[in-house]
């Protein structure tokens, strides 16, 4: 059993630090929450009832909570309110949808530079691309490693769009995290503890890809070990799972976002491109993730995909994309959510405040 | 190896009747399919290479072609534009998206009337309710019967609402045909081939549902069985696999409704309510459904979940079914389709034209 | 909640009617079953707990228990022991492992007694074939029907093998009841409960093969239809479990034979041919099940498998077939179990006493 | 395409040389095999088809053929023969079977004297034992790390058995290397492909275990991984997949055992701990394990499992393994295997001789 501690409105520095260091004392650890009213401190690990009892009396506690899900920091229990992050003045989370574009890997800086242009004037506000990319073949082209990274970064400065890329090995986090600005978690990696505990202790933000095999609460689990390192800025992804309906890729869950958002305020993104491995198919996958209320999509798209290095049939033509976001932003207003757009000017929609737990 | 003979657009009658004996006579079946413009005959058996260039031949005959799936009449190569029905005035598949809503089982008089009352007022065009109810253990609630089907009937008729409920034994069929405008055959028994057959020698709109683990071509084989007896008036409907995730009831697989468009020509459904399990995701999953592309949602509601004989915590509130029908009909413009309702008057939305295969 | 009433051993004839009449007069349904030492009475329904008192009073009683599982008849709480059937002189169960064998789709007499005479002679006692095939396509062979039935009881005859073979209608129950000695139930009928409660009606055994989706507790309860109209001559089979795994037709689940044995005491066979679909593994999983402890196993045999009109892959040559029967026995007897033979004289290994619940 | 080269049973060390020199040339990567009689040497990488005439006019070269797998020197083309790998004298392949047994995780220095005392005792010839732990939680107990290798070292030397142990991270390589004689590869981990190159850089054996949704082909595409740097010590080991059946932590696929013998000269292990979750249950599929061909099983046992950190409920007791290895013997006889002993002198049962590709 472990504990939430919610302060009063009213309470001051000194009462959240007296908080935090009596959770110290007690032997458990304390994980600070400071949204903008309320403060919240989380305390992890073994105790007796009796603690309870002790933190409760503390000035300035409004309430202590005990938490029942196997995840703390991840659950809606913690913390009630959906988190919105803010990655480089854009808002994701919360009411905010973001589309994730790009290539599947970086295969060189035209291709990188025409497709970021093409998914940005279409309305994509954050750049994905592979440089390290696991292969299931030990023969298989694994990405351009370094000198990829070298140009995403270069593309997502000249766009100012902020760029997310697969670290697979926790080696390799210092240099990932000098070059993108969000480390992705691929589905492989999903449950690779010592790369989630690598991130968790940076200041980057974190997307996980949902196993192919993984629970919803597997994966909150896996949130949660970058949680508890401190780095509260965590996004989960959707990409489909492997049932034994083989006409796609990957069986899409997309009960999956509705149930997610009910236990935890984590934004939930969908990958509609590895789930149907065919791009006839990932438009009506992308319009169904935001019709049932995912925080965005990360897609694949590539101007042209029968030369790509990789997972070439599931790109989705430039085109295609540009007509599939009209629909996608119609529809992310008819569900009370709002498309982050780019494509007028190069700022970002609006100044954003943060309302979320962590800037 | 089957094939479909495409009569040119100024075929008679008498050339028709032609091509339907010399493919009788060359040791095939005919399958008659009469468009608008067109009229298609497919025939199914062995045959050698020979026969193609003999129909070839014949007067009025446009076009001869091989069928390479298993499933024939129910493939896009048989019949490329969707099939549209018209049950009792209603249109059903192409552009046209119908809800059709009810309680699991039907329960007493008064209680079918207030929910069909409350469905039909929010926007559903058809009536469901189950008098035979399958159920995993033999000492549960297995329907009203024959005195269900009559309140079905009754109530359907007050509404003008076409009913639908579930056949599930082959000696039922006469039975449930005089009371209900369209069978339902249920995902355990998509493979009940003896009861395909009977319920293709009717002449009333054939209802399947998916069963939990079978493929895609499986649906489409079990609508071939009830299409290769002259029953033309088939659709199918997803409502979820069994996977290792048990989050939900069942993993609705919402990208089959794509999938199935690209190899059948027959309307697809989605049933959020078996898929989920839960009310509380029931409306994120219909507006997946209905933005991926489907031709309607069958879903249950009931007013008085707690009490209800059947999959109470499934069942959606009449009020939320309600809110959820406006941002359906907002969902379904936006990917060109449009909900058929009833809610102004009580007659049908429009003088229904018959553009399918079949009247 | 229900109950089992355990008689005392001493218990009279009249002792046991009176528990049976006063179960029916507290409104639930009483079932009979009579082991050498002991008889028990179930007791189904919903009842209130006083009800327990009332029966623990009656003379004779020397238990009554409540049962927790939703399978009550076909659980291990209801019948501690193994059932031990007698099918014409063949013990089934407890520590006999029978081989059930012959070729899928009987197709004629001649083919059917040469595989009936390789089989028993390799070691098989029971001889299955199929004259209902259900198929996926409309357009495939299903089975000779009828006169299939006749040549199968000729040839069990002659060989004095009882036969086992598919019932998939209830309308087909007569019938096969004249021909059979033990109705088949298969994976795809194993939730028609129209058809099991008419088998279930009858006093011949019947074989419950698992769906390729169900849970082991559907799978029980699907005994309980049967066992629930009397018929207490049920035996259950593990036929492999539909997942992603596509290197075999279906994914044998041979942890189901454990499984099943602690929470029933019914016969559990295994279908290493239809999980398998391929003829080198089946002698693989047939020797893991009587490893696992099955009570025998049931496999497709054929002498001309390129030939088959249905599952020819998966037919096993009669040499193979006999040479696994050699390690199949030897295994049995490793785990405490004893193959029945016929195959030095036509008479049954012994003469069978009833140790069973239901002769 | 790729290509095997087989050298004529007299080729001297020259000849070889000369066709590694000419694979190089021509842009393949050469892997070098030497049997008893006979070397073979693949030649991976994009070629056009002179490049096999080419290979083919080289003396003392026998034939030349290409491989059409995915993976190519864990492909029985590559390597007709069953590979029997030489640990620390113990035979691991072929008709060899090994039972790897204890603890799951190294708990302190008595406790897993104890149990690898009495596995040793009762049969087994390696001792497994955890000291990094992948565990869902980040709040869970993770294993004794450095201190648990050095411990399991200790007991290894002092009971002569060879050890294994988890690896997770490639940083931890050269650590587990040092203390331990097998890596292994854990499920979650077998599409960490950083971490099997960096185990495949090693001479130390690997043995990786089938993820809980990957294909054989998946699992045997890792092997490649190690492959494919010059470490061909390589075992594999199913244990269990995740589906929709939960009487069981995990589906065994016992049919893995008969499909990876068909595709892989590797050895094929089952771990039937993991896959049951429960110890009654772990029996029955150990032996159906073995009766179905493995080469070996890996299996928890504890003396006190309640108390055990991790794992308690599926770890064995040692009387009741003790029970199981008596009949894992005799069912290893009856199927062509012989179990390795170590239980009456503290030698291995016999001088190994090196039969395989690799010593």
């Amino acid at each position: 059993m472990d504990m939430i501690v919610v302060m009063k409105a009213n309470a001051t520095a000194d009462d959240v630090q007296r908080v935090v260091e009596r959770i110290g004392e007690l032997g458990l650890v304390p994980h600070l929450s400071k949204g903008e009213f309320r403060t919240i401190v989380g305390a992890i690990g073994q105790k007796t009832p009796p603690t309870l009892e002790q933190l409760r009396q503390l000035p300035a506690v409004d309430e202590v909570l005990a938490i029942t899900q196997p995840y703390k920091l991840a659950s809606r229990e913690f913390h009630e309110a959906d988190t919105i992050l803010d990655i480089k003045g854009i808002r994701v989370g919360g009411p905010h949808v973001n589309v994730i574009a790009g290539p599947c890997a970086i295969e060189g800086r035209d291709m990188l530079f025409e497709i970021a242009r093409a998914v940005k004037d279409a309305g994509a506000s954050m750049l994905r691309g592979g440089a390290f990319k696991p292969r299931t073949s030990p023969y298989a082209f694994t990405g351009m490693g370094r000198e990829g990274l070298r140009l995403l970064q270069e593309v997502g400065r000249e766009l100012s769009m902020p760029t997310i890329t697969e670290v697979t090995d926790p080696r390799d986090v210092p240099l990932v995290y000098d070059h993108a600005d969000i480390f992705q978690i691929g589905a492989r990696n999903m449950q690779n503890f010592n790369l989630l505990l690598e991130v968790g202790r940076t200041d980057k933000p974190v997307f996980i890809k949902r196993g192919l095999a993984a629970s919803i609460n597997e994966l909150l689990m896996s949130a949660e070990y970058v949680l508890s390192q401190g780095n509260h800025r965590v996004m989960v992804c959707e990409r489909g799972l492997r049932t034994f309906a083989d006409e796609t890729r990957f069986t899409l869950d997309v009960s999956a976002v509705p149930v997610i958002q009910e236990r935890s305020h984590l934004p939930v993104f969908v990958d509609p491109s590895h789930a149907a491995g065919k791009r006839d198919l990932v438009p009506a996958l992308a319009l169904a993730a935001i019709a049932a209320g995912a925080a965005g999509i990360i897609v694949e798209v590539h101007s042209c995909p029968d030369r790509a290095l990789c997972d070439g049939p599931q790109a989705v033509l430039p085109a295609n994309f540009a007509r599939m976001m009209q629909q996608l932003r119609q529809i992310a207003e008819i569900v009370g959510h709002r498309v982050t757009l780019w494509n007028r000017d190069d700022a970002p929609p609006a100044r954003p405040t943060t309302t979320g737990w962590m800037s």
